[in-house]
Order: C-alpha cells, then structure tokens, then sequence
C-alpha cells in the first residue's frame, strides 16, 4: 500500500490528522529532505528515506518498488500532493500494476498564501506554473493570457529560479495588459514555516519584485481591493455588503 | 480577536492541527447549521452558533459584534475559508475597525475531490464557480472559454441547484468546442464526508450527469488520462515518464 501524503505548508500542525494517521500507519516514509525535515521529529521509530530534489521519478520507483515488496510507504509532498507534486508520477509509475494507492489531500500553497495576505481566492481563480522546466513558455504565456483576458485572479506557483529569473516579470506585464497596475498583488515566501514573509503591494510594483521558488505569488482580479493592508476579493459582481 | 477556519471537506480527521487548536482557543464558534454538525461533538464545552444558509453577511456581522464584546471567536467553513468561503466576507464586515482576525486554511474541494478521482491537478487548473448568484452568466462564460481555449484543467465549484439544472450540461458544452468528448472527467459528491460518493468518465458523458450543490467536478485537460480508473495529468508536455 502507498499513501501520497500532502503535509500542508508547515510543520506537523499544518498538517491535517488523516495525514498524520497515513505516516504512522507506514513503515517508510519517503520524501524530499527538506519536506522530510520538517515532520521527521514526530516519527522517530520510521524509517526515512529523504532524497535531493529533481528525482521525483526515482523516488516514485523507490516508493512503487518497496511496497511490491510488501511494506506499506508514505510518499510526501509539501501542500498538497496532487497540485504539482508527486501524486500523479506515482500513478504514472504504478501504471496498471495491484498497488492499492491512496491520496491523502493536505492545504495547497494557493491556500496558505491567501490566508496569509487576506482573501484574494474568494471569486474565480487559475493556478499557473511559472516553471518551463516541462511546460514550454508559449503555453505558459497563453495561460497568462487567458487568465488574463477573463479577470480570474492568478496564483503563481515556482515564480522564479536562478535560470529564470526575468519570469515574473514576464508573468506581471502580460497581466497588466488585462488589468491596472494598481491591481492588488502580494507574494508570500515560506509559508507556514520559519522564517515565513509576506508583502501586499500592487501588479505594478510586483514586476519589480525579486522573489525565489519558495515564493508563492497571487494577483487580485479587478474587483479585488485593499482593506486594512490585506487584499480581498469580493464575491461577486453585484454584491456590496 | 476572529478566527475564520476552514474545516477541510469532511470531519475532525480532515482538519488540520491549526484550526482543531483555533477552535479550541475561542469562546464561540459560529457557522451553517451542516458545518457545524461535523465537528460540534469535539467541543461539548463551547457556545456554539449554528445558523442556517443563505445569511453569511449576518453570520459575520454577528461575528464582527461578538469580537467587539471581548469574545475570542471561531467562524467556521467547510473546505478552506479563503476559496469562495467566509474569509472575504468577514474582513469586508469588519473594514477598518481594529479586530484581530486570523485565517486559517483547510484543503478546499478541489484538491480532496482531486485526491478521490486521482491526479486531476498536476498541471495548471481553473476553479469556477457555476453559481450565479453574486455572477452574471455572461462572466461565467467568457471563464469557461478562457478556461477552455489555454488547456486548463477545469474545476466547478457549485456547479448546480435547483434553479439552475442546466448549469453542468452549459458548462461541459462549453468545453468541448476545445477539447475533445473524450476528455477525462469527474464529479465527487460529499467529499469527505459519509456518503461520499465519485464517478470517473468522460467530458462527455459528463453533460448528462445530474449533479447537485454538494458535489465538485473536475474536467481534465487534453493531455489527461486514465491510469487504472483514475485522472491523471501529466505534470508538464515534455515528459513521458
């Protein structure tokens, strides 16, 4: 058996308890250091297996091989594991294979940086990747675009690494073609964890923002406003309360 | 000082560690009679305001009043309080006025109905509600159609009542002037919850499909899959695992 285990922004009260019981329920638990970093005090009986970054396959073969041999395996990812993470590699990997497999939801960075910066997420909204690592640029863009073009507000996953450190930028300035540069606009960095900072600015001061791939990024629609330093999204269009 | 809390989908054991302590520190919990009956047997020894649906504004307000009194309260959400939920709402209520108000995050529908049909969300994702009681159709639409000209994986949130049966079968039709009826597809009923119920099948066969308030629909994009009756999309368009 195989939980895909979503751990939430944070530390193991970010967690939720279906999370918790899944880890304690398996044998190993595997994961990337620094998400395994972050819970492994709670279970020191386990045994780990924490692995660098950029081997997400490997360490779903890994997962997908120990429990062909009979253990029961916890593979984590930071938030939650089927946005961007490591759920659906590990369906790939187990193919049509008899692992029973379950995913376990946990708080995805969308959510934890909303709360953070106010309720930016109370209307429509479109999840997009900054990273080109699999995606090429010119879909990202069209989805910038879109998004755009249909006032969702956005939320920017991995805005930013050293290889692509314009890419906000690029993302900022195809919104503000859509929208003011006075859009309410905030990004959050380590969320839920130590050391966590946050900023509330606008679409025109975020293109001159240098953020790093712990950050998450979310711009307002153009009805999202400031109240109290914290953006909100009303709900609706016809609504004034 | 105000708490908004977002329960995640189902019970206690859906909720993180955060929002069980957030509770836990307040005098009042406030929140929809339903919501409330999930959770309520965990705090035998708190003032509990259930109230029923359709008065969020005074749920707040009473909220907003109760704080000024010197009460520490709770106001509760199901999923997470940021998406479409109660967080907005409340710091609209409260404006300017100087009551502390923390929120905290659950894992919203979307990414536990995800978790149930399989790996829907791995690649950029659209979350739509098809309710138009705050939303002119028209904006609904114009959502729909960006959604469905960039290729994003398309979440509904709300996506019928009563007096908008319809609303899945204009939605779906929508889609599928941009990608094909055999696009995967799901809808997950209750999530979390007793009764839950999902359905696996096609874009589709999904305009056929009676659903109801209770139930999230995910439409993949036209690189998802199904890998042994689940949903999967490929994390980027370069990779073949």
């Amino acid at each position: 058996m195989i939980y895909v285990v979503g751990l939430g922004p944070g530390g193991k009260e970010e967690m939720t308890e279906r999370a918790f019981q899944a880890l304690e329920r398996c044998q190993i638990i595997i994961g990337y250091d620094s998400y395994i970093d972050l819970i492994k005090e709670h279970f020191p009986l386990k045994k780990i297996l924490s692995t660098p970054m950029k081997t997400e396959v490997d360490r779903c073969r890994q997962a997908f091989a120990l429990a062909q041999e009979g253990y029961d395996v916890a593979l984590v990812s930071s938030g939650d594991a089927g946005v961007y993470g490591m759920a659906g590699v590990l369906l790939e990997v187990c193919g049509e294979a008899d692992i029973k497999v379950e995913i376990v939801p946990g708080v995805t960075a969308a959510c934890s940086a909303a709360a953070v910066l106010g309720a930016p997420l109370m209307h429509d909204f479109a999840v997009i990747s900054l990273s080109d690592l699999l995606t090429p640029w010119p879909v990202i863009e069209r989805r910038l675009r879109a998004a755009g073009e249909a006032d969702f507000v956005v939320v920017l996953y991995n805005p930013s690494s050293r290889n692509r450190a314009d890419y906000l930028q690029r993302a900022g300035n195809i919104l503000l073609s859509y929208r003011p540069a006075s859009t309410p606009a905030g990004w959050v960095r380590q969320v839920g964890r130590k050391g966590e900072e946050y900023r509330v600015l606008t679409l025109g001061e975020m293109i001159q923002e240098k953020v790093d791939m712990f950050t998450t990024v979310i711009i307002g629609n153009s009805s999202s406003r400031i109240i109290k330093g914290r953006i909100v999204t009303p709900r609706g269009y016809r609504e004034l309360p």
